[in-house]
């Protein structure tokens, strides 16, 4: 198996002052084309430390990928550091010099000193052109190690990758082909899940493996297959693929890079349906979930935030008495509010959602986590008691992901 | 300078499968008490990667951080791994086991076979008690380097550092003392800001550094002074700090901890201020802004969704002729929801969103990323026009920093 290391270089990452998500990114890149990361490491901008990470990183890795410290001021001394390691030097590198005078001419701006400094590359460099900015990626090969540098703002390092050098590592290491297929699962927890299909597991083929990749309230199971021929490999995981599904089925929700906020508003768009929101206790996320996704104007028509009682029954009409009987965290609140905001809006479903998201208000009888959700629709109207009790995000997403999952899974 | 080194064991993290965020809270952390991370490592479940990092470290460090594998399965190794590189052997921690015994009757539970491994430390271990977890904590000395060994449960890791381990590391590297004065900003970003201070950090003496910490929307500013006297060194960042404040006044909302939407709230409240809102291309993130700070019932208390033209009319009331005339984006449009919500909702404010979120629906005349605000109070309406441009959730998000501030600096 290939194996790989990552380096970041720079203070602002190793003193905590940013937060770095390549890292993440490259090495799940690198997983799903077989190539296992071995090490990751951060290093600070001094010429001691990059050399010695890269001499200990070239004794345990056949791809060594780099990221930062390519920006154009004198803290930045990436590039030198490579010349020293390769004993090579910096040299203007003509297609870059034109690339990156295109670059700055398209922004109406000249290529100045400092800048002009963006297109010395080390002699020994394959230049890697970034078309999403003015450090250009490089690549290496020294004593049978190959070496990857990148800048280190994310929108470029992905561009460098995605585009040039993940097919370019995949050539050069003549990488197994491979296949995947991602199950996304809501509703369930890693470990309850991992129990229903341990016979299943057990039995894959070793050549398939399965990886889990949890997040808050979902969690994604991948599949990956390793062999030579895609399409007998495409077979073989979608045969397991089917085996599996049906012990799931009831916590599936998508597939590949499907978000459920996304499919709930695919199928809804499909068959021409739409939904209003009444808010209490998530208080506009519910309404930011479906509203964050692109297009969502087709089936999202709006709703109310009904923050205080007031506006749950001078905006929403919900009658003060339930209000005084029930209290706003019950199941006859929400019902009112889904079925109120429905009629208001006019939409097919209506969402509702009241509870007490914490840390305060909690009482013995509706402890802080204990939320009512609800959903109209034409001629039906269903309702949900969740006991969450984690902490006021956690609640305030946890009813979002469950007042979808419910919609998605009654009516669509 | 005491020189750190943080090593995260685990396959999960090193393989992309999910996000490492304690490595940067825990440099961030000991850059506060004056302790300079020169390291950051990431390796996986092996002995063989485990021995070699503590071998390496230990040559560059005075403390060496390590969370992760202290889990009960077989996969978490970092015990064991210990016990091999000091030559020490596990064995049941008395205390270990009282307050694990504890910690599960209080959850209703018994310690089993699997769990009661949790209690065995090295013999070489000083026990660090965890109250939000299962597996200890531990610090070790050996051959003048300090080993830390945590779980890599991002609360329980926090809680162990903020209760007993930071104050334990000051304790026994005698670091100097430190105060920290953070300058929160909003409105501009770091090299502008960068540039209206340069002669004022240029000219501060040497024992008090500066450090920019950019995030999306605000920059802080951290002023670290490091001395022998606490009342001195206070009085000295203080004195730079009310010469800073001058020059950047306007961009200022809030100091330390404070993030904007808890400082609106709290001026909100202080003056008995209520706001709602009326939103369009924001879909409820504004919403959320407010209601995601504890106890923000006190002074929000609702709003509209108005996604649709339809919502906008009916439920908002705003005029159809507006809509047709100017355009749901555009500053007619914004004063009619802002000013209407605010009656509505019978609050002091009322803030409006109205725009072109991307990444479609952009024309020549009004690109994506155009975005009308205003806010309404009982006398007057003031409006903003912002040309954003950035990506969708970008966009979402800039528009709420902006009308947060407007709020603020207009009227709190």
């Amino acid at each position: 198996m290939i194996r790989a290391e990552i380096i970041t270089i720079g203070d602002e990452i190793l003193y905590g002052q940013i937060t770095d998500t390549n890292t993440q990114w490259i090495s799940a890149e690198l997983d799903k084309i077989g190539i296992r990361t071995v090490r990751k490491s951060s290093v600070g901008d001094t010429e001691e430390a990059i050399l010695q990470i890269f001499n200990e990183a070239s004794q345990r890795a056949d791809l060594v990928i780099v990221t930062g410290g390519l920006g154009p001021t004198k803290d930045d001394i990436t590039k030198k550091t490579f010349c020293k390691y390769f004993g090579s030097s910096l040299e203007i590198h003509p297609q870059a010099l034109i690339d990156l005078t295109a670059f700055f001419k398209k922004r109406g701006r000249e290529v100045t000193g400092l800048n002009k400094g963006q297109a010395e590359l080390p002699t020994n460099a394959t230049y890697i052109e970034n078309t999403m900015g003015t450090a250009p990626g490089m690549w290496f090969e020294h004593e049978g190690v190959v070496y990857i540098s990148m800048p280190g703002v994310p929108y470029e390092m992905k561009g460098l990758m995605t585009l040039s050098l993940l097919p370019k590592i995949q050539e050069h290491f003549k990488t197994p082909v491979i296949f995947h297929k991602v199950i996304r699962t809501v509703g369930i927890g890693e470990s309850l899940l991992a129990e229903m299909i341990d016979e299943w597991e057990d039995a894959l083929p070793s050549h398939i493996k399965l990886a889990y990749l949890p997040s808050m309230g979902s969690v994604k199971l991948r599949l990956t297959g390793f062999g030579d021929n895609i399409d007998t490999l495409e077979q073989e995981v979608e045969a397991e693929f089917q085996k599996v599904l049906p012990i799931i089925q009831e916590f599936v929700y998508g597939f590949g890079n499907d978000e459920l906020e996304e499919v709930v508003g695919r199928l809804l768009k499909e068959k021409g349906l739409t939904v209003s929101v009444a808010e209490s206790c998530t208080g506009g996320y519910l309404g930011h979930q479906f509203t964050k996704v692109a297009g969502s104007s087709a089936y999202f028509m709006g709703g109310i935030l009904s923050y205080s009682n007031e506006v749950k029954i001078n905006q929403l009409g919900v009658k003060a008495e339930t209000l005084a009987k029930f209290g706003a965290v019950s199941e006859e609140t929400v019902i009112e509010m889904s079925e109120n905001i429905r009629k208001l809006c006019n939409t097919s479903f209506g969402l509702a959602t009241s509870g007490i998201a914490g840390p305060d208000g909690g009482t013995p009888d509706k402890p802080v986590g204990t939320i009512w959700i609800a959903i109209a629709s034409e001629h039906q109207t269903i309702t949900k008691k969740l006991q969450l009790g984690g902490f006021r995000e956690q609640n305030i997403h946890l009813t979002a992901i469950n007042i979808l999952n419910l919609l998605r899974k009654t009516w669509l």
